[in-house]
């Protein structure tokens, strides 16, 4: 084990693109979305006003599908000028049930370093989404019994990792987060002097990207598969 | 202090309607929706179906004002055969968001008693509606020194406690939880062998309330105000 990370006592994934697939569907509910509306906006225009409406929305609806959906519907409100059709209500109320109902598609690699890390760290599960549809993901994937509990934070920002430190009775060096967002899974922890690892997903939602500024001067480990922590820690 | 408490390390408080007014909200806007689509149907009807809608939607959507926004919009599709104008989806949305903006009302006691046990006990908030707006009433109420942290449970079900004292790491002998719905707050708790004090609130919701059945054999206590326990546990 590389001595950085031998004082690590409790490891705390990310959910969503770290272990399963997530922003995939986001995006392809976009673009459903984008098609139900192109009669009133250019597809381009379509999702920037999406993507505006859900930054503008969300301190007061947070992250996760049901507030994905009440954006689309106040956005297809607003981009049809009110003119959109209740079916078309209807239809974005659908796709956001068809997200929600959706199989957990696991990320290669997952299980097996959830296996051999539980028998030596305690894991959490550490995600921002909505706290149903995350406890049906974990048991859907089943993935249950590798981690202790989840930790749902409404934001993933350092004040919200250093409350979570404090809840588990632990100093920032026992603590390492794994997760594919530097702007929520990575820098805050560097911040406040825990360990986190990066382990990038293809895709990332605009809201999550950091600006090279941001990264500058912090360092973290990134790395390119789950699969690589285990020669890290083992 | 009463025998029966002596073990106590840790109490669970619920929070809409234990620790501040929030069913009243929902029985507002309830009446507000029922004014918007009262041309489609009898008030009662409306009550009826936004209630099977709120159930039938409770394992996809779970708890909280956003699942109540989305139950409202559905039922509003239906129930006026998508005749419905989108400026009143537009409104139905709009009741959804005065909900989240509320401000906090305590009710009576609450602050002295949590003051109180805060010095002998450890306490935490345990929820199921959304880890946001909960988080956010809770900063808003000025309590949020008073307890350790946040739990948030997707359901109150034996199951859900079970596995909240798991990861408390105490006995359910250990353990009191003070609430005022009997099937989420008590009745639960009563069965894994834990505490539980019911605190009644005027109002409750429909599907929180029990039959004289499941109490039958239950033991409890029930209180007429928050305040009472201080002579229970001091």
């Amino acid at each position: 084990m590389i001595k950085d990370y031998e004082n690590i006592k409790v490891i705390g994934f990310d959910a969503d693109d770290t272990l399963w697939v997530n922003e995939t569907y986001f995006r392809e509910a976009e673009v459903k979305f984008g098609k139900l509306l192109s009669e009133y906006e250019t597809l381009n225009r379509i999702d920037q006003e999406l993507f505006k409406k859900e930054i503008g929305n969300l301190p007061l609806y947070g992250y996760g599908v049901k507030a994905f959906v009440l954006s689309m519907v106040e956005c297809a409100l607003e981009l049809s000028n009110y003119n959109v059709s209740t079916k078309t209500i209807e239809a974005i109320m659908n796709i956001g049930k068809e997200m929600l109902n959706k199989p957990v598609e696991l990320l290669d690699g997952v299980e097996d370093v959830l296996k051999k890390l539980s028998q030596n760290y305690r894991l959490i599960l550490a995600t921002k989404g909505d706290l149903l549809d995350q406890e049906r993901k974990l048991e859907n994937s089943g993935l249950t019994s590798y981690f202790h509990h989840i930790e749902v934070l409404s934001y993933k920002r350092e004040v919200n990792y250093s409350k979570l430190l404090n809840h588990l009775d632990i100093n920032p060096s026992e603590f390492l987060m794994i997760g594919n967002s530097l702007k929520s899974d990575v820098l805050p922890l560097v911040n406040i002097k825990a360990h986190a690892i990066h382990v990038p997903f293809h895709t990332t939602w605009a809201h999550e990207q950091v600006s090279e500024k941001e990264k500058n001067g912090k360092t973290y480990k990134t790395l390119n598969s789950i699969s690589e922590l285990l020669k890290l820690l083992d």
